[in-house]
């Protein structure tokens, strides 16, 4: 079972009182770019892994979506979602290393920051691409590889000021523990080169790959996420399952 | 027109004194990983972009390829490689910023290395993607952004002696001058998903990326290579031309 930092009650405290926690997809820097790799969601069947708060499936609601089905580990999460009105979302406790989906049940999967603390991200996979239905779409975002590798993941500023992120054990794959918000968090980091191969062997055709970067307008109102332009602390990708189911 | 910077005899003389300049593939770490990645060549129809002194020419036809086309700027590689036997290997000289190639005469394109001296990398796709046969293979390596990107380049060494790759400036592309085996070279940086989103939509599906790692062998007989773990210094791709061939 994966870890479940988010019902621990030092980790969901701060976590609540993030931006993105209060102001919901508004308050998180990468939404814009994560809804540009999203199809209209109007009419689709969704399913999202690691909802959370539920606020990706409230928009996607809001968007005409046919229905949507959040999965979250977090009971704390999954009971402040429901907590929330919102006919035709289903929020369901699932534990992503090992859940299971109907076959060719849905148009798009939708994953924000949690495939990261999955350690069998090739079972995901093929768990994901069996649920979707053939042309079916597949957006997820993870902390970016540069920004999870370094055994010490952090600015580091030299002697003329200059800001640099330093890399180390970028090819060595595993887990990593760091002490965002609370002590002991572990994440799973893969060299972007696997991500996108486990996706591609899954079945997977690999459409779009982003790595964040903040516009200019973001940078004009919060000046402070010039330092998101020296290294990507979010990676995006977009695959698809082939519209031609294969012959048994 | 690119830089031509092979044909400086600063750079040359540099180069040419490089493993990779006198024992050819098997000097180069990454051989072993771009061969993995490419199909059986016997019989195919190749061409081999920034082809130097034409290791790779030679070497696809030894292993049967039907013919081969190299292609490079520099006018002192191709006379070194015109200057070993090659029966069916075609040098020319050729800008990679603006060449053309007949449409669907090849069944294989491969560079090594040579792709970031090239500005108009969307162009370079599209060009290759059109000499490509349906169902054609593109087989090419590049530095790694990671390794690219800094605004120098270099390993960075901490108090406690830590080893670290110090990035910045990771999402604002465009030329980096380095002073690599000479003065002034002109490299064009681009993010991993810049490069991948390019050959998405020049028409290729792709079906493998890989960030070059040492195996474990290598290591072994070269110890220095360890440090390879730290940060990725090539980027290895391998993309497929549709095996339909649209309709006008």
């Amino acid at each position: 079972m994966a870890q479940n930092i988010y019902d621990r009650t030092d980790f969901f405290a701060f976590y609540s009182q993030l931006r993105r926690s209060i102001d919901g997809l508004d308050g998180a820097v990468e939404w814009p770019s994560v809804r540009s790799l999203l199809p209209d969601v109007a009419g689709l069947r969704i399913v999202d892994l690691g909802c959370g708060f539920g606020w990706f499936c409230r928009w996607a609601k809001e968007q005409g979506a046919a229905e949507v089905l959040g999965l979250d580990m977090s009971e704390k999460m999954l009971s402040r979602a429901r907590s929330w009105p919102g006919a035709g979302i289903r929020y369901e406790v699932s534990d992503l290393e090992r859940f299971e989906l109907s076959p060719t049940r849905f148009d798009l999967a939708y994953s924000s920051l949690a495939l990261h603390y999955v350690e069998n991200l090739a079972q995901l996979f093929a768990t994901v691409h069996g649920a979707l239905a053939p042309g079916g779409c597949f957006v997820f975002s993870i902390e970016h590889p540069i920004y999870m590798a370094p055994s010490r993941p952090g600015w580091s500023v030299d002697a003329e000021g200059r800001r640099t992120w330093p890399v180390d054990g970028y090819l060595i794959e595993g887990p990593r523990t760091t002490d965002w918000l609370a002590k002991g968090v572990v994440k799973h980091h893969r060299t972007l080169g696997t991500t996108l191969n486990l996706l591609i062997r899954s079945g997977f055709q690999v459409e779009h790959v982003e790595e964040f970067c903040p516009s200019d307008e973001q940078i004009a109102m919060r000046p402070e996420l010039v330092e998101e332009l020296d290294r990507p602390m979010f990676l995006l990708v977009r695959g698809r399952r082939s519209t031609m189911l294969k012959s048994a």
